[in-house]
């Protein structure tokens, strides 16, 4: 249903945005290389500052060691000057609660949370918060090559 | 990329298919419990007995508690006869492994690892094994959601 949903938007980013990320794991550092390498002011957060050595030679932003669930950390990222804020961290816990930070006091526009178990994703919209579960998106994509792999044998 | 691919692909499901899925954590229990619903044998192997705690009550399939990289266990759950065969633990290793051994000594015509690292993508396909990146999956979706966010904006 995601897919669809997206599916049909059009991939239009010639803007300049400022966009905070929270989290420079395996998917918080490949947005913020693909969204700097397209000319978006990038923020990043994490606390453990080797987690910046995720981010390409070529990421033009900016990072900011330290707790997000923090409000001075929020500030120092000038949250309210945001265009897009991305919770990624490997907690759900955490990106709810940021997520819920910088929507309802900074009024981000466009907030968008990572969540691990499928089953919260409810939880997470009734209190407000848009999420991404990567790991249903991959089941989707298992189940259509079930079909594919289908129609693959019935032509050998 | 990703998307667009599979986006075409009509979703087809209606024939009973054997499916066998090592892990059992979320991803594999999602997709053995959506699979099961729809009608086709699933056997789920997982060395964690407590792993098979996220199957639903409705699961209708087998259960191999064990080490799916050891050529007995695969036997077992008689790999030779499967239609499907889905490596989705959250060791890149270990579903690159099985995956191989299904693909070349079970001949399993369709054969789908999930990995972690995308760096990683390009090894397992010159192996001849197809993959799915929930990390890049989710990634696409949170930079189609940047440019419907910008739209958001400037209806307002």
């Amino acid at each position: 249903m995601i897919l669809k949903r997206l599916s049909r938007k059009t991939f239009d980013m010639e803007k300049n945005l400022y966009i905070v990320i929270v989290g420079c794991g395996r998917l918080g550092s490949l947005l913020a290389n693909q969204l700097s390498q397209k000319g978006h002011s990038v923020l990043v957060i994490d606390p453990s500052e080797d987690a910046f050595n995720n981010l390409s030679p070529g990421f033009s932003g900016f990072r900011i060691p330290g707790d997000a669930s923090q409000l001075t950390i929020l500030k120092e990222a000038k949250l309210e000057k945001a265009d897009v804020f991305f919770a990624t961290t490997q907690s759900d816990n955490v990106n709810l609660m940021v997520a819920q930070v910088a929507r309802k006091l900074f009024q981000v526009p466009q907030v968008l949370a990572r969540i691990e178990d499928p089953k919260r994703e409810d939880v997470f919209n009734r209190l407000g918060i848009e999420t991404i579960c990567p790991t249903s998106v991959g089941a989707e994509l298992f189940l259509l090559s079930v079909a594919s792999g289908r129609s693959l044998r019935e032509n050998r």
